[in-house]
């Protein structure tokens, strides 16, 4: 039957890459996704799956249950854009003026909208109950994880695996890890309160474009000279936004940013020194600061027997695929939120252009369409080994 | 006569007020100043004064004839207002979003619109003639001035003069300066192409906001280390805008800035200096840059012998004003342009409040409203003066 | 025999820090240790073990050959100091100026030399061959393992171990890795010029100190933002030089510093990423540079079989010592070519004195002596424990 | 009779030559010229001209009392040599290593010393008294100016003269100020104390490397930023000097500089925002500091009457000579002691060599040694036209 499945899948595939542009033309920002929900929603209801909505926000749970005896298992896609300008000039190119899919999540509910019709012709013959998971907000904390989680939604749930369509692999190779996967995922906003005035009068201000330029070059000690070298940590500044007009000097900046941690230890240390260098950059210049620091999503940790069945068995899915054990990467996932709930794993699926690279999150970011079907198969996949693991137990 | 004139001012004050409190309330930004152009046709209109309108762009000139012979002044009322969210809780606060009367141009055409009516009894007996010249767009390069002078709409003024409401002298005082009096003033853009992507693997980027920001440092030291110290040079980053989210690497920033100097040589140094600067920091990032340099309006350069009346005959408009002879200030003016065509002079009116003190171009800049007539009295004393010496010539 | 040993090992203890604190007194730097040497060899002479001096420099190889077969094992002890004016007042504290022995050295020599006294006895029992291999010039590349190595002195040994005194572990423990266990360490040398003149002329100048200064922030951004977050690496500027008097502007700086990786493609970026910024600060001020960059040591990479010698039998040597399998760590060692050519293992002998803890090159830095038998029992037990496992091969 | 003395001074040239070379090749650094003085005592010796020695210090004090009734007016030469290693290869160059006369001040004893051999047959009709000033210490704060005021040596003098050999205008020329003439020049000295540590493990540690090369960024800033732009100052770290060795994390950095200004108030606000800014770059970095900033020598402010003189007069010395009034320098000079005192002028005598500028203080600094004559005529000058202003009063 498995075959018969993984086949189906593959005749899904022009639907897939249809759905994946419609939705990558009309990207809705975190927590704003409605029409993106409604269009799953809608699929669904075709479908005739049951479905809930407005799971812990914009979220979408659809549950088919198999006709035989099994575990139920989740398996998760992500639905939001990102605040992005899109620069790809392809034909399906966003047509919402700064918002863009520079993530791949277009894709991931393709493939997961693929799967559940894929899958639905074979329902009675189905163990146990594949829950599709479909999740809003995953690129802006808290995120829409930890809402589904607490709105008890998955309290049946037995497992849950989730994958990311992924530029850094080539198609038809499969990465994860036993253990930590991906790093925990701070946010932070620092506003220096400096003295506007006119642009010819500095003497008479306190330039606050020309103390947060300093904080933010004074901020790269913090990797550079305060971590243990054998620790792994980012601090990003992603937003830097001061002044009004040329001729006025600035009375205020605003900075945003982001970081990436695996050990509480570090990320304390983190906050201690980026507070210490806002606070002496600040008192040399006279001025004041806000640091806002929001600790957002823990590093994700596989859980290593789940991941193990992804590692031994994805292939099974379709013979070209090929696993690779790596180390843990940066990014960072609010799927980590039902790893700390349930057993279960994340995982790559390769899906680099040949020639277009640019890294997740860039304004050229575009991702290989052929993966659309290893994502929805090896999710599969991941459901037979866990059930079949699972049979006598 | 002129005592009559004086005291007719005077009799303006509430009015002046008014008209200033009405325009601080609807401010208009630079060359977009239809509305205020509008209220001061109008008021013409009312008085029966004739003028010409779309002067330049939204510039207005009104013109008195008088009844005797004499020379053809013009006195100069700027009228734009700046980009800034206003933060004075005063019941005349701007009630145009981001924008705000922060420099005093409100009080400048109040003053000149409150003359033009205590004058017009007493054209009959007027020597000469005098144009109230309304101009747009001070705050903004290439200016209004430029293109009134350019379209010869004051090719028959034998002298100019124009003062500003300033906040850095008390009320009473009348600043001035024999030759080089306020700054030239230029407006620059930087752009710097880094390579943007996800906020945790800055290794696969060039972070913009960081070289944008050494930038920014680096610049301070084209003032503080390649200018002679003996010579007068201001360099300021005005605006600082870079990146889209907190947790993507911008690939890109943009700085605007304004640079002040009294001297050909030493402007010419600092564009190849901040070109040299801006090269080597994008160099060491491998990055791209644009660097665009705007020369702006040149130094106000007053004619002696007009400052000199100025300086000698102000207390004759009213015994309370005092007259100061100071160092040329660091801020520019496009009244520079008119003082390369005609004679005439640029001079300052003290209007510091005593408990507000916020520089020109601060969110919560005031004015001392009680320097209006202070305004309109100097300006007419000039007009008299001038009259006077050349009643003869 | 061997508890016999251990037995003796311990009653050299005081001779051991008498030695130490000798040795303490006099420290000579890297390639200067002629003094040292000497004492090492005064020794063999007293105690009648064959030696070779001046190997490689200013090594010193002892052999004491067992009575019975077995194999040649090296133990290898060094023995310079480091140009670091000591800080601490104890009564062993150096009296050669602005040299110090602040890393243990004198420790390590104390050690093999008291372990080297501790087995005579025993030469006739022992099975193979102990060689004393006492190594000069640690401290400062190219170092002097690499021309003992080259020398051909350890072309007949089966294998080598070291051990260092470690003030970051608690006297009693010992500590290794399978593997990567110390970092390739390198040197760099930085010459700015740039052009002097009178302190108060900037203007003519191209002050060295600002651009060195401005290259030191900049260079923080190699580890900051250049380097996968993933991987390690340290790049420490150690000394900057610059400047002859107060009142003269700089012409040329000097910077010196290390770079530490585990990843030859680290090194590889990392050596490009300077010279990028390094060329970008000098073109951003018209400045010159010279930059010297000089391949330090190898990482330390242990041989696992070996090290596992040490993690399973070390404290067999002394029922007080515990054994702990560490993360690697960011000093280098030129233990690394020895273990280029003979399989071995370098190990940490856990030295911390509780309430006086300084890092080693630290002026403050000093050991707990007690660690001195740790050292020479653990020495010994590799060599028994290497034996015991070729007995029959 | 004067023609007959500038005669006199012309056939010493090559004496002036032969004395500027031989102190060129014997330099000692300020406070240390005991054989520079000594030389001066014995050409005063062998004149037969009555000298005191030790005058403050190292000052030599000649007096010819001319056979005529008239004032007393002192030339001063000063005669202290700089830290600087020579880099010029004439056959004249420093054999006193690490000293180096690259301010002129040789050259400035040699024209004295010229004078007064000339001046002597002519003592009879010379009309009051000659005081050959020769002081030393003049580049280092406090200096030599101040001892010897305050020695008393000077109380009987009416006037005082001096003049600097100056490369920054071509031989020929004579230039001074009435007024403000040379800045006032402080010395300063900043330490950091960070932690030091092992290049490897930067995160134990608080680099004072990296500390104050931040510093040394953010200190342009203050020229920059928070100095009226009108206002004249300079800000400039001469020495940086921290850490023994590459390897070895700093835990100490030592800057030293010169702050140079015209205005008390100016002076002040430096401090306090060099103060501020150390301080604050500390906090940010957890390091102590040690600010020490000790006020030197006052403005040079020339007396306008005997400027005028000057000005006026020089080219009665050499018809060849041509005078400017010029604008003040930044350069300071502790000439400006004797100016508090008494009535006096400072003033630079051209000395550029065309093909061979370097500024003052620069390693291969050199001066036209025809201006050698030009300084000893117009200081005799400056005499004549005193006693001749003065004849009658």
């Amino acid at each position: 039957m498995w075959q018969d499945i993984f086949a189906a899948i593959d005749e899904q595939y022009e639907k897939m890459v249809e759905t994946r542009r419609y939705l990558h033309q009309y990207p809705e920002v975190s927590f704003y996704e409605e029409k993106t929900s409604r269009f799953i929603t809608d699929t669904y209801e075709r479908l005739g799956i049951p479905y809930e909505s407005h799971v812990g926000g914009n979220g979408v749970i659809a549950t088919l249950e198999g006709g035989k005896p099994g575990r139920t298992v989740a398996l998760r896609a992500d639905f939001d854009a990102l605040p992005i300008q899109e620069e790809n000039t392809v034909s399906y190119a966003s047509k919402n003026d700064g918002a863009m899919h520079a993530c791949g999540h277009d894709g991931h509910t393709a493939s997961l909208l693929g799967l559940a019709e894929a899958l639905l012709p074979f329902q009675k013959e189905l163990p146990g109950t594949v829950v599709f998971l479909h999740q809003h907000a995953e690129e802006y904390a808290p995120g829409g994880a930890k809402p589904i989680v607490e709105s008890g939604a998955l309290s049946h749930v037995d497992a849950v695996f989730g994958t990311h369509l992924w530029v850094n692999a080539p198609t038809g190779v499969i990465q994860t890890a036993k253990g930590p996967f991906m790093a925990g995922a701070d946010r932070f906003e620092i506003t220096i309160q400096g003295k506007g005035g006119h642009g010819a009068q500095p003497h008479q201000t306190k330039d606050a474009i020309v103390i947060a330029s300093q904080l933010v070059t004074s901020l790269q000690q913090v990797v550079s000279r305060r971590i243990d070298p054998l620790k792994t940590a980012v601090v990003t500044v992603g937003t830097f936004e001061a002044g009004q007009t040329f001729n006025i000097i600035a009375d205020s900046a605003k900075l945003t940013g982001t970081v990436r941690t695996f050990d509480p230890e570090v990320q304390t240390l983190i906050i201690d020194e980026m507070e210490k260098i806002i606070k002496g950059t600040c008192t040399g210049h006279d001025a004041e600061y806000d640091f806002l620091y929001e600790k957002g999503y823990p590093p994700v940790e596989n859980h290593p027997e789940e991941a193990e069945l992804i590692l031994k068995d994805a292939h099974h899915a379709d013979p070209s695929l090929r696993t690779e054990e790596i180390e843990p990467v940066m990014a960072g996932e609010d799927f980590a939120y039902y790893l700390l709930e349930k057993p279960g794993t994340f995982y790559f699926t390769g899906a680099q252009i040949p020639d277009h690279y640019y890294p997740h999150h860039h304004p050229k970011f575009d991702f290989d369409e052929k993966a659309l079907p290893h994502a929805a198969k090896t999710l599969l996949q991941a459901f037979i080994s866990y059930q079949e693991k699972h049979m006598n137990s």
